[in-house]
């Protein structure tokens, strides 16, 4: 039998002990597939004598989690401390800078520091993964990295955040608003008491910002990424894109516009938006994720399952540490560091999409045609449109007005929007969602 | 910049010329990604002068796909010859009796002879590869082996063939009958000629045993699936199935029945089964192929895309190089060949499920008391009847009656069927399918 491969872990919340407690349920399977043992040595956690339900007393313990990127005796490190940045940062440099190979489930840090620790884990022969950043147990970035690798990729498409894909499903199935479904979603532990990251969007631009620099060979820019979250959302909104035969969905885009055969400008999206029933990704229900990648050769590809969760983070963890203990030790985002790209932002204002557009507007004669001339100024056509009766906004102060435009570049639908800023009629700000794969 | 990874290509059909188009369109973007240039040196095919858009004068011409088992100077070698046995089989004996790495997209040959050239493969130290086999370039057999290596999987299920589910869909959009759905995807190009080993099930049990033996960590049993094809499914069965909230697929399911953690009994079966709409599987249109994995730790992983085509089974092929490339050589069955376990069959007889029954009568008194009274005896309980007043069969000589069952016994449920054999009021032969997930 091979030597073991000996493991040190930095962080035991629920993802920590769930590696913990597959790697020992799993132990004679995972020997098999790997060819050798995997052996958890170290662990580091703040508090050590929490009871996890996992037994730490033949690991070695460290109080500073950066002692596991010195400490002898250990072949890689799986870092699930969490945070961009602070102490999860500083193991990643320590480590990777001291040629010890890394495995994180740290989707803000690879987001935001993946470049700089690609470099590092490069310059220094160590391994640098992290497939559960992105998706957790669903193995999107292998299948992009690895399935894919004979495919030029220029267009991903993903539902990224299941807290979000949660609240969006359930208000579509209960009638409800963003307020009552959150506040159910966090009494069910799917939402977290400060939801921000999920529902504004910010989780799922970290893990596009991630799934873009991997599948198109660019550096990864999630500065760059427009982001929208769904709290603006109404049941009505959704109830109206139902009747018009489309569900509403948080999709994360990324765009690759080439010169020749150079990545050339992209573009990062998250938001809302109306996907027609044929659209892979109008039934990925509840708190699942999925992603969507087109490849030249292999045509579109999707895989989907859970995105989050102790067990699922643990598969993704475990299935990167069997990967080092294979030897298999690759460029992190598929090709070298330094053969990454730098690229423009594409300007979002000139793409063209149909639109789903929703005022709620004073009820009273003339407030019609003030959208209309808004819309008219800023050519922006008007397929069809529906005015609710239904009273709605603040003290139930305006009544519902929703239209779905001809295909318009979005800058032109700002402009619209722009128009009818501060006009008395408009009683909150206009909701604006793409219509996608018309 | 590293020495080329050399490849020897066997058949040069299709899918042969769409992996040196592959290769040379996308040439620096695998070089970059693989870490190293791969070039084609050397090609085999029946005819050496045929045009196939692709020029072959840089490469060594084998009149004998085997010579490329010995030829100085390759790396590997892709089989795309097809056929179970005969000079693919030749090939890829002697290549990895050789020593020499295999890669392959004989899906007949991998199912059939899988043990027996995953033995050779080790005791040679060559890598044997066949993505391309199950589902062409969408990546399913590397997400078991890589991204689920963590996970004990006791169930697969899948829609494995284009062809029947391209017929099944149509059947459902177009309410016509097998025969003239068929017709037409023969005109269109997603039926063969002889469309056999597709509509009657056998291309997906190759598939299926493929897999089963790659998730479980068993031998490969391809003679043991029990195998249904789609021939006597009418237009009426999938109207009065869609009624009843499910669509009808073709699905191949492996489940692995263990005694402790010991693989001890598998079920392979392919059949066309009822699927309600909620079952990820039942929104699989056209000739798209997708699998259904379910982990212990990751959940349920689904990944789907195209099943077939010269590019996409291409796309495969070459992920397989990259990784031979790359130095990776893993058993072909995720496990080393000796670890494979032989296990016994399953009697799905056991297996419990309700069941669509659909019967083609004579119109006379005292049909349904014998249909009822075969039931009763053989202890399965009817959920609800449809009798259609429509006239089918041979010269419209009877008329139909569908019924669905409570749960019961696969055995049962034969064992009422065969009490009705040789019924004179029995027009044609019944169709059972069991109804999944319920």
């Amino acid at each position: 039998m091979s030597e073991a491969f000996r493991l040190g872990i930095a962080g035991l919340g629920t993802v920590g002990a769930g590696v913990v407690r597959l790697l020992t349920e799993h132990a004679a399977l995972i020997e098999t597939r790997a060819g050798r043992p995997i052996e958890v040595v170290a662990v580091s956690a703040r508090e050590r004598t929490k009871d996890r339900g996992i037994d730490l007393s033949s690991y070695h313990w460290c109080n500073d989690p950066v002692e596991l990127a010195h400490l002898d005796g250990i072949d890689a490190v799986a870092e699930v401390i969490g945070g961009s940045d602070g102490p999860a940062l500083d193991l990643a440099r320590e480590s990777l800078g001291h040629g010890r190979s890394l495995v994180t489930a740290n989707k803000a840090m690879i987001a935001q520091h993946g470049l700089d620790l690609a470099q590092r884990a490069e310059a220094n022969s160590a391994g640098l993964l992290f497939e559960a950043a992105v998706c957790a147990g669903t193995p999107i970035l292998q299948t992009l990295r690895e399935g894919m690798v004979g495919n030029r990729i220029d267009r991903i498409e993903g539902i990224l955040n299941g807290t979000s894909n949660y609240i969006l499903s359930a208000m579509e199935r209960q009638g409800e608003d963003f307020g009552e479904v959150l506040a159910e979603a966090q009494r069910l532990g799917y939402a977290e008491a400060d939801p921000a990251l999920d529902v504004d969007g910010g989780d799922a631009a970290h893990k596009l910002a991630i799934l873009a620099a991997l599948a198109f060979g660019v550096e990864p820019r999630f500065c760059e990424v427009e982001i929208e979250g769904i709290r603006d959302i109404r049941a009505a909104d959704i109830m109206q894109a139902e009747r018009l035969g489309y569900s509403v969905r948080l999709v994360a885009m990324a765009d690759m516009e080439r010169q020749g055969d150079s990545p050339a400008r992209l573009l990062q999206r998250v938001r809302p938006c109306l996907l027609p029933a044929h659209h892979p990704l109008a039934s990925i229900d509840g708190p699942t994720n999925a992603v969507l990648a087109h490849g030249d050769y292999a045509g579109p590809i999707l895989i989907q399952g859970a995105g989050a969760g102790s067990e699922s983070t643990a598969s993704a963890i475990v299935s990167d540490v069997v990967a080092l203990a294979r030897g298999e030790t690759r460029p992190a985002f598929a090709v070298p560091a330094t053969s990454l790209a730098g690229v423009k932002c594409a300007d979002s204002g000139e793409r063209e999409a149909r639109y789903y557009l929703r005022f709620v507007v004073a009820d009273r004669p003339g407030v019609l045609a003030e959208l209309a001339a808004a819309m008219r100024d800023a050519r922006v056509s008007i397929q069809s449109l529906i005015q609710e009766g239904e009273s709605v906004g603040p003290e139930e102060s305006g009544i519902m007005i929703a239209l779905v435009t001809h295909k318009a570049p979005a800058r032109n639908v700002r402009d619209a929007l722009a128009r009818l800023q501060g006009a008395a009629s408009i009683v909150e700000p206009p909701l604006a969602m793409p219509i996608l794969m018309d």
